[in-house]
C-alpha cells in the first residue's frame, strides 16, 4: 500500500499531527501497536518511504526501526513484497468473547450447508454455468465503457431502488418477444440476480410463520431457504415426466414454486396440460405461483413453450427471470415481472435489502438489450449449446440398457440422466471420476423423499469435443459398474 | 430492437420453424398476439428488414403487414423510432386479479415511506451524497477494464461468497491503517452495500420475534428497518452532545445499533467517557453492539478517534462500512468486520440473501485500494470537504443568535444546526426555499421523541462556492424567520 502515510497516523493514534518523531517515539508506538494487536498479523506496512514523507523523518528513521522491529520478531520482511506484521506478534488471545453468543444467533444459519466443490474432474459437468469464453466480452467492455462516461459524476442522483427505467423497458420488450409475457416497464422490478428475487418474495409473501411454500422435489434447494428463513414450512411435490404432480399438491400451499420451461434438475418441461391443471389448482385454492423461468431462452427442438405466466388470467403468477444463464451470473442481474398487488411492497422489500442495484450494470444491460446484442447471442447460444446437447446424447447412447437414459428435455444448459434402481449413483460417479469425468448425482436435489435416480449435468462450460470425450466417459463408467453388478 | 426476429417467433406461437409464410398468416398471428396482451401496449416491434429476414418472408411483406394493423390500431407508427404496439390495443382488461391478495402479503412493507425526493432547491445540502465530480473516473475506469480484460472467461468460477479474497485483504489492511480497527481478510465479509450488511445482522440476529434493537434517536432509520422487518422491536435512546446517552438503554436491548464517529445526523462524535460507558454496559448485559461507520474517515480536525471496535476486548461490537461516502454510491460496496462468533453465518445469510456480490466490481476497489487510489482520493477530499465545511460554519454565523448553531462534530459529510425550540423546522425551510436552498429537518429523523430542533445539512455534493452561497442564504432565512417571530 504505497503512499499511505497519512492512515498510519491513526492506527499510531498520533496526538500531534506533523510533528517531528524521534526515532523512539516511532518505535515504541509502532511495536505497542503491534503488540496491541491494533496492527495485526499478516498486515503489510506501508512503504518506508511513503511513511517516512509522510511523518516527517527522514527514510532512514523509518527503515532503522522497522529493522529493530523485524529484529524482535514484531514484523517480518519478505524480500520484494514488503515488510508485515509477524504473525504470533500478538501476546496472548486479545480477544475472548466475554459471553457465550451462540444462543443470540438464528439457529437456521447453523443448518445451512455451506456449498461444497467437489474436486473435479477434467471434464466435469458442472450445473448452472453458460460457456463464459463465447460471451462477447469485448462488446461488453466497450458497452461498459460507454456507460461509464455517460454516467460518471450523475451516478448517484435519481435512483429508482425498482430498477433502471431503461433497463426495465429492454427487460419487458424482451420478455414479450422472447417469452411472450405480457409485460410492461412498470411491472418489472429488478433485483441482484435470481436469488435476490425469491429472498425479497420470501420477506413479502411470508406474511405468518409456517405459511407453506410448495417446491418440486427433486428441486432447487436455494431457491427454498429465503422461505425456510423467513418461516415458511416446506412441502415437497413429486416430479414426474410431465413436471410437478399436481394432484400431490395440499390446498394448504399459499405460494407454489415450480421451474415450468426446465425443470431444475431433471429437465423436463412441464406439459400443457399440467400447466392448465396448475393454474386451475392455483385459481381454486388462492395459491400464488412463482415461475422461476432460468435458462428457458435456450429451447432446442422449434417447438417454443409459453410461459406459465402468459397462460395466467387472474394475477397469481410472479415470474421470476436472470440473466446468469443467457449472458454471465457475475453480472448478478435478475429481475421479478410482478402482478400488480405485488409490486410496491416487494420494492419496498428491495430498499430495506440493499438499497438497490448497481446502476452501471443495469444501464449496460439495457444498452446491450436495446441494441440487439442479447438476442443476437442467444441465437448464438441456442446452436452451440443444441450441439453440445446432441453429442452428450450421442455419447450416452453407448451405455448398455437401462444406464443413462436422458429424461426427456428440450430447452436449458442441462440434461438429467436416468441409473438403474439399485445403483449408488455416488459409487458410480467414483468410477466416472477414475475416467476423468464428473456430474452431479439427482439426490443432491432431493427435498424430501426425492425419487429419481440418476445424473445431472450441465453442458455450459465444456466445449463439444470435451462434452463428447466426457459422455463416452460415462458410458464406460457404466459398462464397468454393470459388469460389478 | 433490430435483429430480434428469432424472437417474435415464440410471441407468435409458430408451429413449424422457417416455414414460408404468407401475408395473411402472419397479419393474423400478430393481430392475436396483440389482441390477446402477448404483446403488450407501447411494446417496440422489431424492424421490418429484421423480421423479413428471421421468417423468411420478404421485406415487402412485414411492411403491408405493418401498415395494414396500423390501419386498424393495432400498431403506431412513430416516425423515426419504429413501430409499436399501439396504447389501448387490448380489448377490456385482460388481468383482472382473481381473489385479493392483501392479506397474503406481509403488512410491514405497507408502511414503508416509498423516498421522498422533495423538489430540490438550487443549493440543496443533500445528505449521504459525496462529491461525485471529484471521483477520479478515469483512474476507475481504467482499472474497471483491466480487471475485466484480466477476468472476462475465468469470471463465474472459484468464488466465495464472503467476498473476493483480494478486496477482503485489501480492507483488512486498510481498516487497520486508517482506522485503528484490528481485523484480518477472514474477518471481513464483503456486501452489497451497508444497507445489505444491515440486513444480513438482522436475519441472523433476531433469534426470536421481539428481539430489542436499542438505536438513536433521532437516527438513521433505514439501518432500523431490516431488523423491524425480521420481528425486533426498536427502543429509542436519546442523543446528546457526547452522543447515545447509555443511562437510557434499557437492559433488554440485545443489540446496540449507533454511529459513534459522527453521529447521523447530529453530526457529534461519541465522547471517549460515552464510548467506555458502552462497551461497559453492553459487557453487563450482554448486548451486541453495530458500530456504523459510514464516514469517519473523513477527520477534520486532527484528532483521529479511534473505532468503538477499537476498544472492544469481548467480541461484542460488529463494525459496518462502506465506500458509498468514500467513493461513490452506486459502487453498493459495504462490508462487515465480523466477530469469528457470527461469521459463518453470516455468510449463510448472503448466500440465501443473494449468493454474492459481483466479483467484477470487487476486485476493482481491490486493486484501488492496494495501488494507494483510496488513501489519496481520501487525502484529497479531507481537504476539500474540510473547506467546504468551514464555508459552511462561516455562512450560517451570520444568523441571528440561538440560530442555526452548529452541533460539535469533527468528521464526515454532514452537519446540523440548531433551530430556536419554538421554530417549526419545515416552515422555516420554506421561507429558505425561497432564497433558493434547502436542508433537511432534523424531525425527518425522529424514531420517538426525537428531541433536537433544526436541520441536517450534507455539503458533499455542492462545491465551495455553492456551500457557502447556501449558507448565507440561510443565515438570511433565519433573519427574516427571526424578525416574523
Amino acid at each position: 500500500m504505497p503512499d499511505s502515510g497519512s492512515e498510519i497516523e491513526v492506527a499510531l493514534l498520533t496526538p500531534e499531527r506533523g510533528a517531528r518523531r524521534t526515532r523512539r517515539e516511532l518505535y515504541e508506538q509502532l511495536r505497542s501497536a503491534v503488540r496491541s494487536g491494533r496492527l495485526a498479523p499478516g498486515l503489510r506496512m506501508p512503504a518506508s518511504r511513503a511513511l517516512a514523507r509522510r511523518l516527517g523523518v527522514s527514510r532512514n528513521t523509518v527503515t532503522t526501526v522497522y529493522d529493530l522491529l523485524i529484529s524482535e520478531g514484531c514484523l517480518s520482511a519478505r524480500t520484494g513484497s514488503g515488510t508485515f506484521v509477524a504473525p504470533g506478534s500478538t501476546p496472548g488471545a486479545r480477544r475472548a468473547p466475554a459471553i457465550d453468543m451462540t444462543d443470540r444467533l438464528r439457529p437456521i444459519w447453523s443448518s445451512l450447508p455451506r456449498p461444497v466443490v467437489p474436486p473435479l474432474a477434467p471434464r466435469h459437468f458442472l450445473m448452472g454455468l453458460p460457456d463464459l469464453a463465447s460471451f462477447p466480452w469485448e462488446t461488453w467492455r466497450k458497452m461498459l465503457n460507454r456507460t461509464l462516461r455517460v454516467h460518471g459524476p450523475e451516478v448517484g442522483l435519481n435512483l429508482d431502488p425498482q430498477g433502471s427505467p431503461a433497463l426495465r423497458q429492454a427487460i419487458a420488450s424482451h420478455l414479450s418477444l422472447a417469452r411472450g409475457v405480457a409485460c410492461r416497464p412498470e411491472d418489472i422490478v429488478v433485483t441482484s440476480g435470481a436469488q435476490q428475487a425469491f429472498d425479497l418474495l420470501a420477506k413479502v409473501l411470508v406474511h405468518r410463520p409456517g405459511v407453506v411454500l410448495a417446491v418440486e422435489d427433486p428441486g432447487y434447494r436455494p431457491a427454498h431457504l429465503p422461505f425456510v428463513a423467513a418461516g415458511a414450512k416446506i412441502e415437497a411435490a413429486p416430479v414426474d415426466d410431465e413436471g410437478i404432480v399436481v394432484e400431490a399438491l395440499s390446498d394448504d400451499a399459499e405460494i407454489i414454486y415450480v421451474t415450468p420451461s426446465h425443470q431444475l434438475p431433471l429437465g423436463v418441461p412441464m406439459s400443457p396440460l399440467r400447466r392448465e391443471a396448475l393454474l386451475a389448482h392455483a385459481r381454486a385454492t388462492g395459491a400464488i405461483v412463482i415461475e422461476d423461468d432460468y435458462d428457458g431462452e435456450f429451447r432446442f427442438d422449434g417447438r417454443p413453450l409459453e410461459a406459465l405466466q402468459t397462460l395466467d388470467v387472474s394475477q397469481q403468477v410472479i415470474y421470476v427471470g436472470t440473466f446468469s444463464k443467457s449472458l454471465y451470473p457475475d453480472l448478478r442481474l435478475g429481475f421479478v415481472a410482478a402482478p400488480e398487488w405485488l409490486r410496491a411492497r416487494l420494492v419496498s422489500a428491495k430498499i430495506a435489502s440493499d438499497g438497490r442495484t448497481p446502476l452501471l450494470a443495469q444501464d449496460t444491460l439495457a444498452a446491450f438489450i436495446a441494441e440487439g446484442h442479447l438476442a443476437r447471442h442467444v441465437r448464438r447460444m441456442r446452436r452451440i449449446y443444441g450441439e453440445r446437447r446432441q453429442a452428450l446424447l450421442d455419447g450416452v447412447r453407448e451405455a448398455p440398457d437401462g444406464w443413462l437414459g436422458p429424461f426427456p428435455s428440450a430447452a436449458g444448459l442441462h440434461l438429467a440422466l436416468r441409473l438403474p434402481e439399485d445403483v449408488d449413483a455416488r459409487a458410480f460417479l467414483h468410477i466416472a471420476a477414475g475416467l476423468g469425468v464428473g456430474a452431479f448425482p439427482l439426490s443432491q436435489f432431493k427435498v424430501d423423499r426425492g425419487g429419481q435416480n440418476g445424473l445431472a449435468l450441465g453442458f455450459g462450460a465444456l466445449d463439444k469435443a470435451d462434452v463428447r470425450l466426457g459422455a463416452l466417459a460415462l458410458a464406460e463408467a457404466a459398462r464397468r459398474a454393470a459388469a460389478e453388478l
